[in-house]
């Protein structure tokens, strides 16, 4: 196992320099939101802002904003938004997988329990999408509330066919474009809309942030069964003991023989955790990361050219240079 | 007890013939809804839609436009879209409450679990935000927005104050017109704005749901004390279990000897199941109760002169009758 198949910190992902000072702005308005919330409940909000996240979807949104003729405060606070609703699902994916830590430190589950973190959740969400209206375009407004009930959508149907063996990869790339793919997307999309760019733009942004969300779902999915738990920082190999069928798995199902199928099934349905010799032993296991990673690198470079309506520039390339990281760590997931 | 201490029906406390059309219209909506969901979360959306409420929010909202020059279609979506949000959030009360029954059939939770019902709420919270933004107005978007902040900051608050024996009346009255008051509030002060009147005019209709809807929480508190489990058809006596200090006890606990406090707070913390002997045992229970009574029917008599701004009729007619219903009810609860 290469040691750096690792969950990318965000200088790796992205040319920080290039966004830092907009970075930066994101994270004095999302203290500044905290304070917006009841003086009461301030100390919780304050803590999930603190403890949570990479800042992707407000890079992604800073970027496309920086490309298409430079960011504005709208940027930033759709950066803000964004990532205030990622937080809102963290925070309630973490009570549904009864997670105890999350990049190091307590979740807030295990801080002040489930009653109060689903609420904690909700206060986010919430805000997030009152922010919204701060657009005064009520396009926007309804654009982010529709990927917000996309992402809610995408966790229900990934929890409702948790150890269902006829989930199709079609249902697997449909629940990954809602639960993922959404945010990301509205993150290019509406960036793009925000800097005055025409509807074909919107659609051709909103189309790079869909197919990169999606393939860094499929990476995620990857890391889960062949990372290394100290390098990535969080437990691994749980997806298929929560019955969470990914494209690996479903390549493997594909591919094995009625027996191997039968073995396997029998295991997911079991809830036992797979040891990986066991899961190489099963089935053409790597064949099976091979093709996943194909997959998402393939979409990868597809979302490349729906770049074309972003002028040449470091913004741009770092566009790019986005998805040759994200390349590179899928590669090093091949065995 | 008289077995008339219920949880009124709509019936009762609205004057159903008046608003069945547009309630119907509700109805229809809250159907139409559920199709914008994804195929495969529909029917989880429709059972939750199906199976809780009185409508109460879709009736105020209602009352205010008929009296206010006549019902429209927006009128209807305020409905709508506050019950949606109000339904997200019995589905994370009930996952709180850990609650199998809700109106004598099985809650989300449930029938699903927790993990499904915390997602379900959320996709139904988003989707009701959301839909604020067919209004075309950001100024009606944002105030949806911001009462359901408050909602979900209000639970908090409660949640976490549970068993904190220095809690306030002044904080459960804050708790209670966050979490009840505000979206009682938003369905009359945004249905006079939906029908044109003035600031003003939607200040004070603003002022009456409040009043209303904090009025019915300390109805909801004593009936919780005092109510027949038979009559109002869900498990009572649970807020004290619970560590929910309602205004009946915060008076029981302001009125009583330094002994009894004592002894009462030793039961609370202690988590006991409170019988009614016991309590009326420990300090001037009945007065407790009276003089929660006496609060919220000051609040009613208050709230009916915020319907000044309205012209006489029906409808103004019938928002003065749900106040008077309601005071009857209250009067009911006196020992």
């Amino acid at each position: 196992m290469p040691a750096s198949t690792a969950n990318p910190t965000p200088g790796e992902l992205f040319p920080f320099e290039l966004v830092r000072p907009d970075l930066e702005r994101v994270e004095i308005s999302i203290r500044e939101q905290v304070r917006a919330f009841d003086p009461a409940i301030e100390p919780y909000v304050a803590y999930v802002c603190n403890t949570s996240g990479k800042r992707i979807r407000p890079a992604l949104a800073i970027l496309v904003g920086g490309a298409a003729g430079g960011t504005t405060g709208d940027h930033v606070k759709l950066g803000v938004l964004l990532e205030l609703i990622h937080m809102a699902t963290l925070v309630h994916d973490d009570i549904i997988d009864g997670a105890n830590t999350r990049r190091m430190v307590a979740t807030a589950n295990a801080k002040w329990g489930n009653s109060l973190s689903v609420l904690l959740g909700d206060a986010l969400f919430s805000h997030a999408l009152t922010l919204a209206t701060d657009f005064d375009s009520i396009e926007i407004c309804r654009k982010v509330g529709r990927a917000a009930t996309e992402v809610c959508q995408g966790e229900i149907i990934q929890t409702q066919r948790r150890f269902d063996l006829t989930l199709t990869k079609a249902d697997y790339f449909k629940v990954i474009a809602m639960k993922t793919g959404a945010l990301f997307a509205a993150a290019t999309g509406l960036s793009a809309k925000l800097s005055g760019m025409d509807a074909d733009a919107e659609d051709r942004l909103h189309a790079y942030g869909m197919k990169l969300g999606t393939a860094y779902q499929i990476y995620d999915d990857c890391l889960d069964l062949v990372g290394s738990e100290e390098v990535v920082g969080k437990t691994l190999r749980t997806d298929l003991v929560k019955g969470k069928l990914t494209l690996p798995i479903l390549n493997l199902l594909e591919s094995a023989s009625e027996a191997q199928r039968l073995k396997l099934n029998k295991r997911i349905l079991a809830q036992e955790p797979l040891d990986l010799p066991v899961l190489l032993g099963i089935a053409e296991y790597a064949g099976a990361i091979e093709s996943a990673v194909d997959t998402a690198l393939a979409m990868l470079a597809e979302c490349r050219d729906d770049l074309a309506p972003l002028p040449d520039g470091p913004h741009r390339d770092a566009l790019v240079q986005i998805t040759r990281f994200l390349g590179g760590l899928l590669e090093k997931c091949r065995r």
